[in-house]
């Protein structure tokens, strides 16, 4: 037995999503890497929230994603997973919802604007939607290849995996992710309530205009970067 | 005393349709068949979910109707479930809510287009909805001839009962259905989801489009069917 | 000590209100009626419903309103629900709530139009608004002049307060009513979810139209009247 | 130790937040003043709920916003409650929230109409927007200059903090005061509401109207000042 501390931050991150209202069933996954062994750990494919035990996640090697340890077969979103990893060092965990806002833009095809401070406490711009992925790219390897769409959108680094971690798969729905588990589940919590609250906005006001670049790099800067001012200086 | 297990499995669905917020009051219903003993098991008429018992479900024929077992008046809608377990030999339980969102749909007339991978990995295509029951329809047989405009929309099999097995009736609401009480109840939890978030895809986006066949031929195939590769191999 | 189980049953209408989600801090009030004994108990103002306890209910005359028992001050909407007592002999209880759907319809100053069946099994048609008070009726008795409109809404029977047990006063909320607590706190809950639906169908389809007279009539008289046949023979 | 019981009420007051669903993660923050002692209490930054304690509570002077008392950094938006503290010696307490339809609002860059006597009862009109910070007020004082702009905008009166204890902050957010901790804490919870139904209102009819002045009038003013005459006399 191995990978005890990261099936157990995964397994913590997998239950964190149904505490806050972001899955229903057995939707969703979350995974995490231990960069130092090579590998992650991710939810057990269609296994209900409620009789899922750490040991049930399934550990994969980061290098060709063979199963290392657990007995039951990964998310089948795994190849997505393994793709973002092995192209991002910076990503030390993942999170794939259908939470019902972000959900919401991915099926209208647009990006989520920023457009007020909650957004840009978290996200420096709008969430952006990769490309839709053609025939044969769902035909084929399809989960692989939508790793490969969203590494794609983020392979010019505007926006950076770092400064904008999440993304919109079209007629899909959101992947966050985070340097931890605990990290990615916040960024999926506070991106169903942006995706919430952009809407909301414009129903408000047609016309709502996104957040000013100025405002965007204050409230972004205080809580990340060299000159964070936010939070306790021991916190993490 | 017999049919414990259909009783127990049918209660168990209404109550489900309960914890799930799908139902108010004593709102809804849902059923179970076993097909073997030509019978169905359904919710009593009007009694409140909290001090119902698996005993309270009323068992009668397949056939004809008659009660076979239980003392309480069964459900105003029995008739219509009659009316589809009769058509359909692959539906083993049926469930009606007046779920909010899918009412609505129901409400507006509407089909719910198949938005995202969410409804496609559980619909093969959007929600149907029926006719209009005409004036003799309505001012007849009621409960019976929901039943057979139901029955009248899947007749050609575009859909069939098990690519879509839900259905809107307009100005009334949802039915869904499955091959046990479980995964009924789970269509209906689903079918709610994506009813709420078309509504949405489509307050973002007025002109979001659906989902591209090769797309739903993916997510409803890789779940359903020979090549399905989702879930664990010993999953029911 | 009097008036015992009137009280305990306006005590348990009030926290219905708070179990269903229908008001918020002190807000909302729910009485009832003995028309024996010629009086009302209704819920005292401005109270926590955390600390209230049934013998804070305020017991007062139907004739003349004076209090009969009870030391806290009546609601400050006491007026109103005297108006409509005098005025209606079938009405046992009243409940009036600011709750969020219902009273959106009030400040658009619309009537909630019967979108569908789960609005005709509760209220034969339209849920009505009332003319707005005059400038001297705000300035002079509000809250009798508020029942005033009520009672002037109804009085020529279309709708009568036995057929659609509920009303909007404009830029104000709803007020729902029925023969007894239950069963006002019940016709509360039900305006609520078809405001609610009513809306969202509009969302899905601006132009989506009522239901027939004849579903109307269908369902409405097969819960009420002398034909009825849901629920069971035995229930109230 | 000392100011016990004024850090024990903005530790509720912070708690308060959560209970009613105004927060999200460690968003949100809460203040009050003892005039007496010249002090403020305050949210420590970016700290779990769910392990605050009431000595976590930072204690400021009010005159210079130094710390009194207290381990753990003062929340960032220390400036701005400092801010309005020192201006408006009425204000006993002032909550900050992220509340999801207060600031869709602000979002929005639109005042919330008076749509009904919910708000009425409350607030004495529309919910002010203030304006735009400056890029220099942006990149300076950011904190303070946001109190500023507040300031600015209640400064000659109309409406006054008395009357309207809430302002939003364009792009931002809501925040609300009150002279005690619970009061400011209620406010923060009718202005999420009365925002919501605003919306929902214009939802159902895009041309709804704020109410009339008499209305308003006469609402708010049977709530507050000398002819007030709702809730019990021997209430705070």
């Amino acid at each position: 037995m191995a990978f005890e501390e990261l099936k157990e931050q995964v397994w913590q991150a997998n239950m964190g999503l149904v505490e806050a209202g972001l899955v229903l069933l057995t939707w969703g996954n979350a995974s995490g890497a231990d960069r130092d062994a090579g590998v992650m750990a991710i939810k057990p494919s269609g296994v209900d929230y409620e009789n899922m035990r750490p040991d049930d996640m399934v550990v994969l090697s980061l290098k060709d994603g063979e199963v290392v340890e657990g007995t039951l077969r990964p998310s089948s979103d795994t190849p997505t997973h393994l793709s973002l990893y092995q192209s991002f060092e910076a990503i030390g965990s993942i999170v794939h919802t259908h939470s019902t806002y972000a959900t919401s833009w991915a099926q209208a095809g647009r990006e989520i604007p920023c457009m007020g401070t909650t957004h840009a406490d978290n996200f420096y711009g709008a969430i952006p939607v990769t490309r839709d992925l053609t025939e044969a790219e769902i035909r084929g390897e399809y989960e692989k290849n939508t790793g490969r769409v969203i590494v794609e959108r983020f392979s010019n680094g505007e926006p950076s995996v770092e400064s904008v971690p999440a993304v919109l798969v079209p007629g899909h729905g959101p992947f966050a992710w985070g340097p931890s588990p605990m990290k990615a589940v916040e960024n999926a919590i506070v991106l169903e309530e942006v995706a919430r609250m952009a809407l909301l906005a414009h129903s408000v006001n047609p016309n709502a205009q996104p957040l000013s670049q100025t405002l965007l790099d204050k409230h972004f800067l205080r809580k990340h970067g060299a000159g964070a001012y936010y939070g306790q200086t021991t916190k993490q």
